[in-house]
């Protein structure tokens, strides 16, 4: 993830306290703003769970939301590499949770205070040409901003920009540790991975990369009924759990032969849909060597480098390969999706913690080899 | 265009003699086999204007066609040079073309002889998974084989299997100059460009490649009411071409500088479809830097070498990219279209000859720089 | 036109003195609210040119418009005849026009005072389930609501509910006239009759109805380059109109025979696309009769009663039905081909009057059939 | 079902004997025709299991089919009943059913004798303008004829036309007593009522019919999960098999009152989809009140009468309405989903009988309410 021509919201923490003018809604004028704790990244390599002054309403579409369930993404850790140089040192982490509206601005009219909401990943305004068409991801004031280029929900409290389109309401009795895989996990395979390569009833779908995103293409891909869901990962654990969450073969790659494999299995052919789910050239090559004539790429990866487009080979075999910033407009559905059963995201968290033992919590996502973990849930 | 598993289909030229069985309609048997004249391919280099052997009938769906009008391709140029190891040396060239039916198969059951008819440049058996899902281009046993792996319609004759699904019968009163363009181009340019690259009223299109084929996309762009379409090419000539064809801008690219300019005319957006017609990797990646979030590059051309997917700034852009072989199930519709005159193909057409003056044609053809040629009749 | 779910917003004129409070922007506090002139119903066949009250900012999310050029639509014939209960003695009439802001409330974000702008028939708040997937018809807070269950535009100031999502920013230099054309009538006639319609490069398309949105949808299905463009109504004189604006063929319905003449111009195979533009069984009827199998009836118009669906005769057809209230999510496109100069919607306006000449407006419009009126601008 | 503009296509039985022409294969010149046993209709309410003449190639295009299994279709109790014309006395009924290939024509090259292969209802050319949009139902010279305008496959052979695009290879190792469900009900269900109604992830879907056909389309749903199915009947014994069959609700209309119902259960928005699987005015005008804006009612059932069509409710909720006669061209796609185990279509079979039994199967489908059969297998 990263942000796309986003310009116009600052970060809140440093600009919240001389800004909260009267076009908010119910600005608080204490002389100490209040406190909380927050994981704060302070450039590469370095993070503290710390005291940081207490977000509040800066624009009237604010929301301000007590977090009660977070999680860490990859992504989280790339920013802690120092790969993004759109997030800044000072800056909150985390752009997934649900909480409860603590307060919020005077042009919010779908929450109040005291609503549990789910967070998107994404921030949309919903006004914009990008919004109406659907593409949040490239709001023009928002897009994946939380954690990002404005503070994010690794913490006691968040503000929401343009919240009335950016939360979701809670409905009674929802699992919430579910709902946290709502907030980017399940749209991003969904979106990027399953709506895009257009998997249908019957098809034949390969997922390069069995880690949380990839398995969220999987369980997702099922929502479609495809015949045959193939994983391909270097890791054996993963393939494993890949076959419990319905891969129907799975293909460990480390002898460089996973084309061949996919050729096997299907007859010579290759894939309706490959799903890249790694961010590597050598996965995304992987894929235009497995997809059939007709097929689609559809790329969920976040690359670093450019890959290469075998287009001498492939300019005749009418694929598509399809590129996409989640804009979780498939949200409301997710929602439906869950409360109806037909999907028990739960099955990706493995590991619970203390919000306040969020340091632990990096530790043990970041060595996922031996720890086994796929996402992590924090509870404040 | 090439070849993409067709291995059924043998080069008529060469076993008709010996294969002219019962299972076809009525096989000539005469000792000594009619001749005509024919361009044959000699090997990189190489061609000549010579006697060959007149085709017949081979499988009970074959048609036996009279050429009555045919044209040249940039892509027999490419044969030319050698760059098609599928065409090999003693193949006769050409894919497209009008005339009249000689003789018909058995299982033919729409056309007969004395019936005027367009050649599609790719064959269709109608029967396999591909061809029931429009895929005529991967057809199991046709594609694009004409002029390439049996012999083509630069010809006097010429066999055309599948000759029900891959004949269409011209309407009375027809300009038949008008629909040998219809053979290929103009589905092409419709095809891969327009169809692929999801051209839509009020919508910025850039054509990076005004030869014949940019400009049939440009002409068949149209048919959906962009509102801008930007022209891009080294050669001024051609833009000039291009703006009497309907182009609202045209960048001359010889500068270096084309994505900038395309940029200030898009307000910095950039286009929504982007159409690749030339088949490099410069224009290509030109496309890369122009598209939109949520754009298409749709490619046409040709490419030989892999070229640069600057997946590490796409990634989140939310594009597609499009490659395709061409169908022709447009055919129907594009003759409708013309039929309605809300399109002169003849615009196309610069040049015209005789057959029997076709190496003069490819001449012409090879040397458009300085002879202006787009397209070039050759009449029977 | 009529409201669906539109209970939230109450009529502004009635409720805003009383309640235009702090959580708007900049609230007029006169004693006596500032006067206008408007055309208001009186109940059945009743209206007035007279003195208003003129609107306040009511919601944070509203403008107030300046009027300076309105029109009048067939649904306020209809209201002053009494047949939409939705709409209430006391209301001020109108749902189309352009205009200058002149203040908005304390949440718009996209608008300020001073701003060109046009209005769009329907209101769309942005958030609801219904906005989300640009289905702004059935906001469930908007929809068409001005000049129906709210005051409307045939006033010298109007109030626009959600304004960031319900005004269009007019671009410099545009003809405000033609823009008029954009706040219903265009967007109807495209999106209910052209979109809906699937109109397709190369098809047969069928109008039955050759009033103003019969011609929209015949000027919009151009858009698409359809082969053949039937347009069927009761008066020569609006036929001939049809051919100008770009019909291919006309058919006088008068003698109840226009069923076998569009089989007999379709080959006996009928149309892929039959727009209803009347509103009355008859007319359903004769597009259910000529569409072709495989194709699609749109229905634009106002049903007052049901019709007759003869399943016995198409229930194996493979046909298509649709009804849609306008949702105006093509605005965006249509100010984009208006800019470009790809449709002239001037071309429907046949009248123009000072607004304080509306009475007068209103008796060249209402009797059509005389003064073949299509569309009149009132000129504030 | 019915036939539509086959003209074509003669009565197998009555013209094999004089046609068996050289243009087929290996035409049988036995100066008395072999026999065999068929269900042949004499007229309303008569119909006899007796000795018939064995069908022959009429056509190059034609195969000769052993049937080895079959099965009884809700129509041919209408055909019994004297409901369609179309079949006339004298005609062997059927038009599902598995076999083996026993001959065939000269131009059929994707079969040969001996080949197990499952017989679509539909015969489809594979050349015409219909069968190339994948209108198979509307082909020129096919569509349903088979056990309606030819004879049918309730018969020891069966003479099926344009074998190579309406015969599908049944693969090792599969199930042939679910493969007969894929002759007609299956791709029923599936095309007309999931694929017309655009079923989608996380809807709501209510199926009005829980009868044979109405299952399928349940049982299809499934491909795309659906959050919630609601089933409606008059039948509680066919309720609670639904929801057996995965149906999350279920309601019995006896009392007049599923309208409400299905309101309660979608918190009064209605259904995104309503499939109407029985085929008279009550059931249609059910769908018409449960269907929500922007929904679509997909027809399935065979209507004898017209309904009415509420479109002065209607005109502005932007629903669609479609029809359909089966095209089977989801066949390939129901073949992969079946033998990837993704459905059980044994499910519907409740009864099994030999293939000389047939009256009494007759009996027993005849009197489903008492007998609770759903479809019955005719095994040779």
């Amino acid at each position: 993830m990263t942000v796309v021509e986003s310009t116009l919201v600052a970060d809140a923490a440093s600009t919240a306290r001389r800004q909260a003018t009267t076009a908010a809604g119910s600005p608080r004028q204490d002389p100490q703003p209040a406190q909380m704790k927050a994981l704060v990244y302070h450039g590469p390599g370095r993070k503290a769970w710390e005291d940081h002054a207490r977000p509040v309403v800066v624009e009237a579409t604010d929301a301000i939301v007590r977090v009660t369930k977070t999680t860490i993404c990859g992504t989280d850790l790339h920013i802690l590499k120092g790969d993004l140089p759109s997030c800044v040192p000072g800056r909150i982490l985390g752009h997934e949770g649900v909480g409860v509206v603590d307060s919020v601005g005077a042009a919010v009219t779908a929450f109040k205070a005291g609503d549990r909401v789910l967070i998107s990943c994404v921030s949309a305004c919903g006004k914009c040409a990008y919004c109406r068409r659907g593409m949040f991801s490239h709001c023009e004031t928002g897009g994946w901003i939380l954690g990002n280029t404005i503070d994010g929900t690794q913490a006691e409290f968040v503000r929401i920009p343009h919240a009335d389109t950016s939360l979701y309401p809670i409905p009674p009795g929802a699992d919430e540790e579910a709902l946290v895989m709502l907030s980017d996990i399940l749209p991003t395979g969904f979106e990027c991975g399953v709506l895009n390569g257009k998997v249908q009833p019957g098809n034949t779908v390969a997922i390069v990369g069995s880690g949380p995103i990839g398995l969220a293409a999987l369980l997702t891909s099922q929502f479609y009924s495809p015949a045959e869901i193939i994983m391909i990962d270097l890791d054996d654990g993963r393939l494993e759990v890949a076959r419990r969450f319905g891969a129907t073969a799975s293909i460990n790659s480390t002898d460089g032969k996973a084309a061949e494999a996919v050729m096997k299995l299907t007859g010579g052919r290759g894939v309706d849909t490959a799903v890249e789910a790694v961010g590597i050239p050598a996965t995304f090559e992987l894929c235009e060597e497995i997809v059939a004539p007709g097929g689609v790429i559809a790329n969920i990866g976040v690359h670093g480098v450019q890959v290469a487009l075998h287009l001498e080979r492939l300019w005749d075999r009418n694929i598509s390969i399809t590129t996409r910033l989640v804009d979780t407009v498939s949200t409301p559905m997710l929602l439906n999706i869950v409360k109806a059963k037909r999907i028990d995201p739960t099955r990706l968290i493995t590991h619970r913690f203390k919000l306040s033992q969020i340091l632990e919590a990096y530790e043990t996502f970041g060595h996922a080899a031996e720890t086994k973990a796929l996402k992590v849930i924090l509870e404040a």
